[in-house]
This record gives structure tokens, sequence and C-alpha cells, in this order.
């Protein structure tokens, strides 16, 4: 388990991650951290690690891109100060590009994806314990789809800046695709990105793989 | 895994297997298993086991004793043809006693309980190819207190009945007890009795270890 | 134009042609007849051809397959006697395989949809003018994409039936390809079903070229 | 068809142009458009034109005079930078005359209707590539009626200014008079005003028959 | 005045009666008498002759036709035994062959509207001490407005009606067309049916006028 | 008849006048005078005397005392420039001092109401046509009940003012008192001060008498 | 102290008994005995005496009077089964008198009234430990006032019936107007029959007191 | 009796203040004081004591600890100008610390609660007449419990402080002590805090006898 006693985990993302989160907060009873992986995350390191009291904070915003993270970097990452933290970002900066094609400031390309979020890992970097990059994914099964090849390059992206940075690296498309082999997309997304709860316990049990949790742990 | 190819797994029970579960189906798209356990055994086994297509459906109802189970049996518990049933009741049996002392009518006692559920039991086995009994449980570490000390009775018959009966048995509160040594009870649920994300990942952590779930399956 | 003075069109089908339709009238004011296709065939109607006095009526309803059109078309379609009958149906006889593929209750088959559909036609041909029988459809370009090829196996079907009563058949899916060699799937609609006013107007231009009516009519 | 590939199409009005469109932004998904006119335009123009990609942004609020188009004019047509703007005021200038007409304060009489729109139209016309004026309309097939007449008297204006800057013009008021030889007002609109969806279409069309609309275009 | 100590006054008709009148009673505290005409000339009786306690009833339902009041004129007239009953029906037998006039099932036309009307009139007469008719009315100054036209029809019959039975009448068209001269019709009424409050105190004042309450009384 | 032609007429008060009238305009279409007097006043106003165009305007707030009135004087009374001025105020004041007796705070003492009343009436006389001052009230006919006999010093305080000031003056305790004698308080008011219509009626028929309404003119 | 150990005290009658209780049951958790008397009376018997475990069953009923009472008897009281009964009834039954003069069906007479609640004791008598009939009340000072002369009437019959029949009996007037020598009735309810927090610690305080309630047992 | 006529009572204090009371005032009409103890406190002294008209306001706020009553003591309490003041702080303080252990910022150790509580006790002492330290409690009756310990603390803490400063005090905690003889927790609170009617009645009724009321005055 590479999380230690006491520490503070943040997640910061889109809709995946905000899933009807208390905001501003992003923490507290009742929940505060929705109802996606971030809560199932939370959810199974307290049932399974109760001892290590690590404090999950989930920092998503519906709809946002990577542009909207760095409007809002400072206030929700930096003064935050967590010891952990991770990163999902990039299915709305692809996915405006084919939901309202002509709307063009809508679109975040690939170049400026990459710039943005290498930009926040570095300057972030200095300030944490660890650091934990998920890539966007799509929940379409042909790889020669056009958005599903567009996601998988901005998946790449965050491959390489996870690999230059030294951080964590969670391939969400990869975690999916292990169970699009069994489930057309809609078993899992009504739309193809926001996944039923058997979508979000993927991505969960990708995250929790990646720091070392242990299922079996007495 | 003892869980089948195609095979229906059926959960009753009252407000902790119910969680605003839709009805009166109990199962479907969007949520309709609730927020609760019952959603998140489903979700690790879609996650996981895409590929043995199991179908879980929820017919828990919040404030149900085991009296309640038995005027609804048979519309839903028979009448659906499960091949798996799991049953969880007890909580309000106890809790009416409790916290509305002077309406006795409204108490289940041991006795009644214990007979109850054996009937249910008894009857029900030979129509499905395994049946799951879980003790009902009080998020209380002081075993002297006068609530949890008649909680433990209520599981322990449970536990007989499911000697008795072959069924798998799982104790929730033994479960409960675990993390309770680290957290105390208004962390995990605001009364004692209706968990957050952590106190139901309990629950369908001791249920999926019980079946044979296996985490680290690839 | 194939209609005549004072008829009375009435639509059948599931969500694409119910819309939020008035219930259970179909017809009336203030939006009575939902706002999808049946409202902008119904619209133009009557903006290019007042003098017509065409009576639109919508008796679509969410989620329904052939089989629920069996058990109220006495009283939604016979009993209302219309002139000319349109019908779309199937899209939740195939969905329902792939958005909740283990609940095999609620898929119908292609024999049963084929047959269902055949008898509908057959005994309700001799008692209107004329009836339109259009495909179901599935906004996915990719023709080897699963459900893409069910849902063709169903818009064959009916054609064949069309071919064997004469009715008019209109060709949904072909209608929209030519539309998504332009656009991606989900800039047409969310979930690759339910059309934005784009492909309610798709539907609508195909339905009104094919009973001759005439957009520069002055 | 005046409109180019990627062009960007602005609408500006009143309520029948703005139609429940989401506010501020007036483009996007999921309705953004509202359900009059203007979507019915878009949607014809996606189904039709897929290729043209031709971005539709309404910027109509209900009630509005010419004066308050002026007040946002800057805000909600200039820096928007359209490539085409369609403009239809005027209603509500005629309209407070004669329901609420001892509110004087209301009203905007002809003189100020006329030099405010011809200002608007003559400092937006070098910014833009084509502009469409389209007259305010009442549905009253009355001509003497009195607020026909006044309308009329609007309706005049704008095609004078139409003439005198090359704009294009659309007559709404006599696309309604077609369609009211046929049938009674009642039949289009509640209030004279608010057309349904049949009336929306009236406009819809006679604005796509202006720009160079093909309807039967393959 | 022509009421007496103690009687009941009950009102029936469509809308213009109902005006959210509480349902089923019509009668009682705050704001029984809905906000229309019926709740005016009760509030004036009040004011002005509390003596009299006369016990106002309102049973108009929005909507309804001469049809409509047939089917409940047993449960909502005789049955409530008034001393004094005032009738106003016909606006919606008319209106709907203007607003909808393809759905030809829901006009009332002129001989069915006559039949019924006189049937309701003298099965009822023995039983009252008084009886009111009131015209229906279409708030349009146009003679020769076609749905102007056939509300002047549907006025006669009513006229006729009275002179035949003995009935006091109330010819509200007149009674609007005095102010008609002065206001245009958008100014008493958004649809030119449903009046504002100056509207319906043009109602209440000629049915006061008629029934002789005397404004001036000390 | 005291009002001119196109005048305007502004009522100011409490909640008596208030009425849920619209804020802040006060003045419109769809009930935004309220349901009360004022808007009983206007409706007869312009039902009998539609070709002097009277605009009304109603600034009454629920719960105002004096002491609101002269802090939203200015903007609420003098920037209208009314042409006529109708004050009803001082209920409030009074009824604080028997409903919440312990909280003096919220008390407006004889003295205080006296003289904040006189000052706004003399401070607007000179600019008014006509200025009408209403008694405040109580719907108690037990004169030696202590609030309604405190009430009767804060009506014979207007009564002064008025007569020091040439303003009309209503006295709408007498006019109340009229009917008492027939019904008791209870019939008229839930509270013995928010009138039922009826009670609305005695206020707007006294308003009316006052200025010289002619009920009977054609 | 003449209630015993384990014994259910149930109270009938109107809106002053009902204060929102929950329906049917009238008894449970979470405010389902109301916010008024009945609550008041529950909650300092649990906190003063909680040895005795007193099952209080509240089943007042907003509007009811005498003749509602009958109709729900056996329901709502002889199959309860309670050991004490409390019963206050009647201001309904005066108040229509006054507030709707002129609908006479509403009113309750004071022989019906004597004549059913004699009734109702009578037979109700040889089934309970106790029973306690309280007086209805008018929170009017004035003893000349022709609603509370008629209050006191029927109150004198509540005192009668309970020397009668040995019943237990409160002078809730009585108790009140201890409190109206200080306060205006305005200060207790805003219609002199709904009282606020304070009026029902009134009627709660004599309750208790006639019962041998002890505020200062330790 | 320790109150003197008109004398203004405050209190301040966490969610078993608030109850709901009316912000920001905290008094008036109409359950402005909230449905908890303080409503009870005041209800009691209007009842038994009307003639000294104790003015109660309630400036509870749920969810507050003593660091935010420092941060509004001047405007809540110091603005005020109360001539008695009640606090009653810390159960926040203390359950923040069990259930959310993780999220240390939210917790009120032992030190900073006695030295910001001393601070305002001292610093508002002489500007009152009297002052009332309760304190804070939690519904465990087993004394080992790690919460009911910690609360206890802070109990002792407020003990402290009424002793050095001369403060009223009132031991919460004991007086709940005395009814969890018979009571199970459960019956009082459903999360050991937030108490029923009777728990309230518990805190009123020590905050009662503490300043001397009495119950059996006449």
């Amino acid at each position: 388990m590479k999380l230690n006693k006491g520490q503070k985990l943040l997640f910061i993302g889109d809709s995946i991650t905000d899933c009807e989160r208390v905001k501003p907060a992003g923490e507290g009873k009742f929940g505060a951290l929705g109802n996606g992986y971030v809560s199932f995350v939370d959810g199974l390191l307290q049932a399974v690690y109760p001892e290590l009291g690590i404090r999950v904070v989930n920092k998503g915003i519906s709809g946002n891109t990577v542009r909207n993270l760095k409007d809002r970097w400072q206030e929700d990452v930096l003064d935050q100060k967590p010891d952990w933290l991770s990163i999902m970002i990039g299915i709305n900066d692809v996915w405006r590009q084919y939901d309202t094609p002509f709307i063009k400031d809508w679109h975040v390309g690939l170049d400026e994806y990459q710039e943005s979020l290498r930009k926040l890992v570095n300057e972030t970097k200095p300030f944490v314990n660890g650091m934990v990059l998920m890539t966007p994914y799509y929940l379409e099964s042909n790889e020669h789809d056009a958005m599903r090849r567009t996601m998988d390059q901005y998946g790449a992206v965050v491959k390489r800046i996870a690999e230059e940075t030294g951080c964590l690296f969670i391939d969400t498309q990869a975690a999916f695709n292990q169970v699009l082999k069994e489930l057309y997309p809609a078993t899992l997304a009504w739309d193809r990105v926001h996944p039923s709860t058997a979508g979000h316990m993927v991505i969960a049990r990708a995250f929790l793989r990646e720091i070392g949790f242990d299922w079996d742990k007495v």
C-alpha cells in the first residue's frame, strides 16, 4: 500500500470524477464525495484500511476540460495541499469535437491538451508525495471509431507525461477494454461516457490496484 | 466463484438492502439497484466477471421486519425464481424494541423471528441453487450495550439456521467489528444502522469473499 | 400528395414517436403531439397544406416494443379509426438485448418481432386507406457494430412486411446514414437513439417525401 | 444555398425567436436553441446540409422591443462575430400599444422603431457576410384590424430598411397570410402572436427558401 | 333586488365561471369561489347586502361545453337545490371549431347546442325561483370575424331560450361591445376569451344590474 | 368623476394594498395589480370608464408600517410621478403592539405615526392632482376592544391630516362597521385584518364612491 | 399521577389536536404526534415519567366537528383499545356558524352537539380506564362577543357531560382566560383559534395538572 | 423567578438551539423560535408568566462550534443587548472528532474550546443581567464510550467556567442521564444528538428549573 497513515488524497477531473459531489468542499459526510469512482475508492480504503485514516477529497467538476482545470488549479489543487493527487481529464476535450463539432471554441486540441496537462503536472509534482495520472476513455470497442481513435491519442499523451514525470499511470481505456470484450458499450454507459456503477467499479479497481490496495487484507 | 453463468441472484431485506432501489422491479438501468451493498456487489461482479452475466435483483424494502418478508415472500421471492437468494433481515425487528419501546405491536421478538426466518428458508431452499444468510448488525462496539446484545442474539439465530440448512453464512457484525476497532461508529453510520459508502463496502466485500469472488482475476 | 382532405393520420411507436406527447389523447393544442418528428410532420403539413386539414394523432409510448403495441392495438389504433397509419417500432426490441443483456425477459427476438408486426399490419390493412412502415434505426455508422447489425436485421423485416403487404416503406436507417457520412453519431443523439431536432427532421423529411409532400408548393 | 461551410448564423429577436433557448449561451446540445423557428432552421440545415457545418446561435429574449436590442447589441451581436445575422423584432413594440395602452412608457413608436433598427443594421452590415431582416407579424386576417394595421406599418419599415441596405428580406406576415386564408388565427396561435409548431414552420420555411435551401437535395 | 334573504345562487359554466374555484364543493372560505365574475358577484352582494345572506355556489369547470353540462347536471345543479341558477355556456362549443378545426368530435354545433340548452333549462325551471341565462361572448369587435359571427349565433340561441322560458337574460357580448369601443381586445383578454379583472367586472356588473343590485344602497 | 383622462393613480400601503401584486413594477397584465381592492378599483374603472384610460399602479408591500413608507417614498411614490395618490397605512403600526407586544422595536406609536404620515402628505401634495387618505381598520365590532380602540385613534389621525391638507378622506372602518352590523368579523377576515373578496369590495366601493364613480353610467 | 405503567393514551379532536400529525397511524418517531399540545403532553410525560412508558396516540383531524367524530369513532377510537381517552371537540361546530354563516349544512347546533358527544362518551366509557373531556375554547376575552358566548354554551355542555359520566374535566377556556388577562388574543393566535406554542402549552399544562403530573418529580 | 418584567432572553448555540428558527431575526410569530427547547421555554414562560412579557430571541445556527460563535458574537450577541444570555455549545466541537475523524481542520480541541468559551463569557458578563451556561451532551448511557467521555470533558469545562464567572450552570448531560436510566438512547434521538420533543422537554425543564420557574403558579 503506497498511501501512508493520515494522508490526504485529492481527485480532480470532470463529470466522471464529480458525480454530484458536494460543492465547494468536496469532502464530509452524507455522500459528499458523490456516487462515482472517488466514493468507491474512499469506501474501500476506509473499509479495508480504516487504520490509515486516508482523507479523500473530490474536486471534480462536470463538463471540465484541461482548460478549466488550469483556471482553478491554484484554488482547488495547490491550496488544498494534498499528499496525493489523482488527475483524470480529457474526455470533454475530445467529446466536444464530436458532439458539437461546429462550435470550435469548445474544442481543446491535442497540443493544447498536452501542453496544459504537462505544465500542471510539472508545477505540482514538487509539492505532493505521489501523483496518479489516469487516461480519459471512451466506451467504444471499435478501435477505428473516430472518437475512440482521438481519445486514444489523448490517452497516449497522458501516458507520455506520466513517464516523463514519474507519476503513477492508470490506463482506464485498457481496463474498460477488458470488460468490453464481454459486454456491449450500452450495458456500461448510456452515452458511452458516463458509466454505470459497474463502470465506476472498473475505474476504482484500476486505481486501487495501482496504489497497492490488498482486497484480501485481514 | 460459486455463481455460474447466467444465474439470477436476488437480494431481499430491509432499508440496508433497499437503498432507494427502483420499485417494484428492482432491476434495470440507471441505479435501479439502489446505492447500497447490492449495487456494489452487482457492480463488482459485472466489472470483474462480465462473462458470467449475473442478473442481480434487489427486493429490499425499507422498514421491513421478518414479518413483512413473510407477507411478500411468494411474490417477491418465489415467483421471481432466483438461482441464488441472499437474505439480510432483523435490524428493524430489534430496533423497534429500542427506538419505540412503548409500541409493542411493532416489535418482533426472538422466537417469532427465528420461527419465521427458519420457515422461509426451509420452504425456499429446494427451489434455489444457493442461499446466503447474512446476520443483522448494529454499529456499536460495546458488546454490553443493550441493543447490541439483542442484535447479537438475532445474529446467532441466523447462524444457527444457516448451519441447520446448509446455507452460506455471512457474519456482517463480525465484518463491521473489524472496522470498529479503528473507527468510532459515528464515522460509519449517522444512526448506527444506515451505513456510509464505506459501510456498504464492508457488507459487499463480506458477501463477495463468501461466494468466491477473486479481486485479482484478470 | 397522397393524403386527402380531412383524413386522420395516426402515428404509433416508442419514445422516438412519443416525445412527451399529451396522454392519453395524443392530439390537441399546446404541444399535444410532443416535440419530435410527429409534431414536425404535423407542423409542415399544416403550414404548407392548410387546406387539407389533416388530423394528426400521436400514440407513441416511450419504452414500447412490438409486444406492447400488441397489448394496446385495439384501443390505440383500431378504435381510433385512422385513415392513415404510420408505425415505427423495434428500437427497444433490439436495445434491451444490448443495454440489459442479462434480463432476457425484456428482449424481443427477431422471430417474435416479425410475427407480431406482420400480424398487426395484416389485421389493420383492411381498415385504413394507407399505411406507412418505418424501420427502426441505430445512429452508428459502423455497419459491423453488433447492435447496428441486429438493428439492420429488424429493419429488413420491416422492409419485407411492407413489400408483402403493399405498405409505404421508409428506411430511416438509410436516411440517417446519409447524414452520418458527415456527422459523428454523438452530434445527432446523446445515446445513439434519441435524436436531436436535426435527427427528428431527418425522420420527418423522409416521411414527408414518401407521402408526396411538396416543399415548394405555393 | 447562400450559406457557406463553417459559417456562424445568429438570430436575434423577441419571444418568437427565444422560445426557451438556453441562456446566456444560446447554442449547444439538448434544446439549447429553444423550440421555435430557430431550432427548426438549425435542424433542417443540419439534416439536409450536414457537410456545411453551419453554427446556429439564438439570442432571442422574450418581451424584447428594438429598444432592448439596442441595449444588448454590442454583447449579443457584435461581440459574437456572426457571419450571418437574422433580425426579427417589432411585435412587442406594437403589442404594448394594444394590450397595455395606458402604460405609454412601454410603447415604441414607429419613428423610434425605424430609427433604431436602421442604426443597428447600418452599423452591423460591414461586419457580416449576410443579413436577413424579417418583418414582425400579427396573426389576424382582417387587414383593417387596428393592431394588424399598425403591425403592417412596422413591417413596411423593415422592408424599406432591407431595400436601403441590401439585406435579404422576409415578409413573415405575407407567409402567414397564405395560411390564414385556410385557417382561423386561433388554430395557429392562442394569442395571435405566439405560434404553434405549424406557425414556427411557416417562419422557418420562409427563412430557408430565402437563403436558397433545397429540400430535395440528396 | 330580486334575490331574497337566505337564498342559494348557483353558477354553472366553463372556465370563465370556474376561475380556479375549489373543487368539488364550489363554496366556502379562502377563494373557494375562484377569482372571476362569480367571486365578484358574491363579494359585492355580501358587501352591499350582508343582511340577505345570499349563499353563492360556483360549479363552473374549465373547458366545458353544453355537452359536459348535460353529463353533470343532475349532480351539480339539480341535487344542489339552488333557489337561483345562472348559466353561461357556449364559448368552448364555438371555440373548438376555430382552434382545433380538424378534430370534429370536439365541436358542438348550433343545433345540438340549442337542443341541449333548451332541455336543461326546461327541466330545471320548475325547481328554482329564478334563472339567469348569459350569452357566450367573443372579445372581437369586428362583427364580420368568422368566430365572432358564430358566437353571435349561439348568443341568439340563448336569447331565444330565455324569451321562450321567461328566464332573465344577460347579453354579455353587448356588455363587452360597449367597452370594446374604447379598448382593443388584447387589453381585456390575452386570447380574446379569458378576461382580465376588468373583463370579469363587466360580466359581474351586467349580472348585478339585471338582478336589481343597487350600488348606492346604504 | 374626479379622475381625468390619462391620469396615473398610485396606491401605496401594506398587505391590504399589496395582495400579491407583481414586484417591483406594480403594473402590467396578468394580475400585476394583485387580487385585492386595488385590482377591483382598476377593474371597475376600466370596465365602466374605459375611455378615461386611467393607469393604476400598486406599490403596496406586505407588513409595511408608515416607517417603511418613509424609507421608500422617494422611489416608490415621488419618482413615479402619479397624478393621484392613495395611501392606506397604519394597520401594522397598531397590530404589532398587539400580536408581538414584547418586541417593542416593531411598534410604531401614535406620535411617530402622525408625524411621519403628515410629513409624507405635505411633501407630496404639491406634486399631485389629488390625494386620497384611507384609514386603517380592524374588523372587530366591539368598540371597546383594545386593539379596535387603538386603531380608531390612528384612524382619527388620518382624518385630521386629511382635513388639514385638503385630501379626500375615506373612513374604511366606518364602511366595514356597516357590514359588521350584519356579519360576524370571522366571515370577512380570518384574522380580523386580511379581508375576503367581500371585504376588499367594501374598500373598493368606498374608494370609488369618494372619487365620483358612477356605477350606472352607460 | 393517574396514568399507570404501559397504558395507552389516545387523543381525538380537530385541528388543535391534529397539528400535522402523521396519518393514519398517529404515533411513532419523527414528529408523528404533530406539533401541538398532544406532542407536548407526550414529551413531558416521557421526559419526567420515562419509567411509565405511556404510549400516546393522536387521532385529531383538522376541520372535524362532533359529526365527523361519530363517523370515525369505531375505527379511530374503539378499535384502538386505548386505556385513556381525551376528547376536545366543538370549535368547528361553533366556528362555521360565524365564518360561513350562509352555509347552514356545515353548522352543528347545540342540541346535536350535546346528543352526539354524550352518546360517544357513554358508549366508550365502559371500555377505558379513564376519560378526559376538554372544552372547546375561543381566544376572545370579551365574554359578550357573540362567538365567545356560543362557545361558552358548548363548553357548558362538555362540563355537564363530564359531570354526568364521571369523566375528568378540563376547562381550556378558563385556562386561556387566565392568560388573556395579560395578553391580547392576537398574541396567542392569529385567528383566535389556532394557538401559538404558548397557547398549546396552556392546554398541555391544563391537561397534565388534571392527571396528576408532577413537574418537580425527580 | 429570576427573570424580571420586560427582559430580553437570548439563546445562542448549535442545531439543538436552532431547530429551524427564522433567520436572521430569530424572533417573531409563527414558529420564529424554531421547534426545540428555546420555543418550549418561551411557550411555557408566556403561558405561565404572561405578565412578565419576556422577549425570547433564538440565535442558534446548525453545525456551529465555539469557533463559529466567536465569529458572530458581536453581531448575534453583543449588538442584541440581551438582559439574559444562555449558551449551549460544544457538541459539534466533539462530534466532528468522531464522525469525520480524518478531517482534522474541523475539530475543535479541548484547549481551544475552553479558551474561546471563557473569553466569550468574560467579555459579555459585564453587559448582561444574567448568564446561563449549559453543557453539551451526548445521549449515550455508557460512560466509557469514547465520545461520551470526551463530551464529559467539554461539559466539565463549561462547569468550571460557570463557577469562575458566577454564571448559572445547567448540566444537560445529568438531566438526560436521569432519563437514560429508563430509556435506550435511540428512543430519545435518532443519532444520539438531535433529540425528540421529549428530549427538548428535558432541556427546557432543566433550564426553567434553574431560573426559578414555578409550574404550579396560578
